[in-house]
């Protein structure tokens, strides 16, 4: 599993588009907070190897692509721990 | 924007892997509940039209080929409808 505090410390440049506490303030945009863990690995993955293009894709696709591994694993335990309903 | 009421009658099939309340039981399927309309919209067109690939997609590409856009709209609106931390 990931470690959430390094997810953390990267998420900054995820903030601008899925929120501070990842509730999206912009439509289409996917919220992420309190998402499963596992499917926000696979869907970094798919995003990183190019396997999705619909919708806002391309966008993360760039995202993804300088990301490791280990960067995605850390990412989705962060989010994953975050409060669905965005801290409210 | 879709009818929740009708999005409802039409995700019994979802509730399989994606849960009664939107949150999915088994890791690697997403949480749906509380997501974001547009973004869920955009994301079933995307099975749909086989954009994405990736991870447990062949699955949506399945579930998503026999929906029209009206059945997309509506069940996006019914899982946006949900609360995203499932009704804790």
């Amino acid at each position: 599993a990931g470690d959430v505090e390094a997810g953390k410390k990267k998420a900054g440049v995820c903030a601008a588009c899925h929120g501070q506490n990842g509730i999206a303030q912009i439509p289409g945009y996917p919220n992420l907070a309190g998402q499963n863990e596992a499917y926000l690995v696979s869907s970094l993955k798919a995003y990183k190897n190019k396997q999705r293009s619909g919708g806002q894709a391309p966008v993360m696709q760039g995202q993804a692509a300088g990301l490791s591994d280990e960067d995605i694993a850390n990412l989705a335990a962060y989010y994953a721990s975050l409060p669905a309903d965005g801290g409210k």
